[in-house]
């Protein structure tokens, strides 16, 4: 068999994780890395050749299925319905609020170039998303509560760096055990974020900088830190290249809720990750997969992690999963 | 929107079960119960008709999904073939050893008569098989293990009824803490279900048997108790009824893989149910919506959990769950 030729656009930390994680499968190969950048000075890790984006289209035949390794903020905004007319995608967008729209114009252009994408995947949005629908659909009558941590979040950690007299800095979510305690013991009310979590920044100052001016601005910065428990440690630029350098996360999505009878009973998906942008990494070459059969079956469109039969994330045929997985 | 028309076969806990979830829904009705007893002598909880067994045929036009509620040693072998020609279906046919034939047969007569059936869900197999899947699509390198319990193993009493002496029994399948930790502090080495799991048998003797034959015949029974560290405890009848009477189950999947680079990473799947029948009805009837929307699609012959999109479980339009679930 043919193996599924993947391309990769974006070569950052999730586009090295791909290329990482694309050489454990045997059914997936990767041909093409596409970069904004020189392809002359991007030294990679795999035997796939570089590419300048700007000679893309010319690749169309030659990959299967492209993954868009880029950011939400700016990057696949543009890139998603830009390349979904042309090529089978897979995206971790996961900008919450406007996922709607992002979804309708990838499968605007999904339907006017025949191919077919998945949007917003990878563990939240993503695997949490299929357990939060999994689990609501199971017990309609209770609560779901999703934890995030202990780990570090890029967009807090980048959000102090844009401070004043910050040199760097790394912002851990940390789940409040308090919190944690009372969902697990059956409580269904709601809770919002901000008393779901505590935020523990590492930041180094420069050293003209007023560290209670960093500290306050930190802990005021409106959507971010405002409201959260947010602890700040000064620290020096040596002891954050040593002790903060790793990206682990994870979390869980619980649920609790009473069937019709009045039974309580809980539900609960966990992931303990020691580097997030390699198994986001994980999560998008599966998906990739399932984009793959999809197209091979004429299936047209902007699909979801929802919207598709799990069974075409594994390497395994019907015959095999009816043995050895149900 | 017309509601979903539930036909219920087979009236006993998991019957009794579907009957109390349906209840509980907004897009399903639940409009026959149809049973092998005289229809006079059943008294159901809700405004359902009962109606014998053998005029099902008469209701193939009122019955959007026909749930079957037998048992997977001798009902549904012969139930499942025999109404998918006829009716949608779902079921939660457990014997893994037979699903892949019992598939076969479902599909050939979902064929002949236009119909789809899912089969073989609930919570295991069912929700566990769905993450079984997933985790090793993600992680393909690693170790998947099942634990079951603390719950009432109903296979597991049945076999100690069946012994000489025997009056009534109770066994709880316990998954043995130390061998948890071990999983979950990383060992990605085999493990045998009997090192997994502890068997607690409360068992009630009759006055005149003799309590050391019966638990040597318990802890020797092939298959069942052989090999496992297993605890009996002689009560009253009293005891059974007042301590032992409830259905509590539940269990957990875990995945240790490394992903490309060598992290390490786990994921995680938990249930904790007061009440197992009712829980798996919760399950089906999820499943009943499901494929419900797949007939309506015009889709065609048998199904798992695998072979779906999750979205299809519940009661939300697309837009709501991108709006709200992603």
């Amino acid at each position: 068999m043919n193996k599924i030729r993947i391309g990769i656009l974006g070569y950052g930390n999730v586009g090295k994780g791909v290329e990482t994680v694309v050489q454990t499968a045997n059914d997936i190969e990767l041909s093409y890395i596409f970069t904004r950048r020189d392809p002359e000075k991007i030294h990679i890790a795999s035997p796939a050749t570089v590419c300048s984006i700007k000679e893309i289209e010319k690749y169309e035949d030659r990959v299967d299925v492209l993954i868009l390794c880029g950011g939400s903020a700016t990057d696949l905004p543009v890139q998603g319905p830009m390349y979904a007319r042309r090529f089978n995608t897979v995206d971790s967008f996961d900008t919450h609020a406007k996922i709607q729209s992002y979804f309708k114009e990838v499968d605007k252009a999904c339907n006017e170039g025949g191919k077919v994408s998945m949007i917003s995947t990878g563990w939240d949005p993503g695997l949490f998303s299929l357990n939060r629908v999994l689990f609501e659909a199971i017990l309609p009558n209770g609560r779901t509560n999703t934890f995030w941590g202990r780990g570090v979040s890029q967009g807090h950690s980048e959000a102090i760096r844009r401070i004043n007299g910050v040199k760097d800095a790394v912002e851990y979510t940390i789940p409040n055990e308090k919190v944690v305690c009372r969902v697990r013991e059956g409580s269904t009310e709601k809770i919002e974020s901000t008393e779901k979590h505590i935020r523990e920044c590492f930041v180094v100052a420069m050293d003209s900088a007023d560290k209670r001016e960093i500290e306050e601005e930190i802990t005021n910065m409106p959507h971010y830190f405002s409201g959260y428990n947010t602890v700040v440690h000064f620290i020096t630029e040596e002891e954050l290249v040593r002790d903060h350098s790793a990206m682990p996360h994870g979390g869980f999505v619980f649920r609790t809720g009473s069937t019709g009878g009045g039974y309580e009973d809980s539900m609960e998906f966990r992931l303990s990750l020691e580097n997030n942008p390699e198994f986001t990494a994980s999560v998008l070459v599966a998906c990739a997969r399932a984009v793959y059969k999809l197209s091979r079956e004429g299936v047209v469109g902007a699909k979801t992690i929802l919207d598709i039969p799990i069974a075409y994330l594994i390497d395994q045929t019907q015959e095999e999963i009816l043995k050895n997985m149900l």
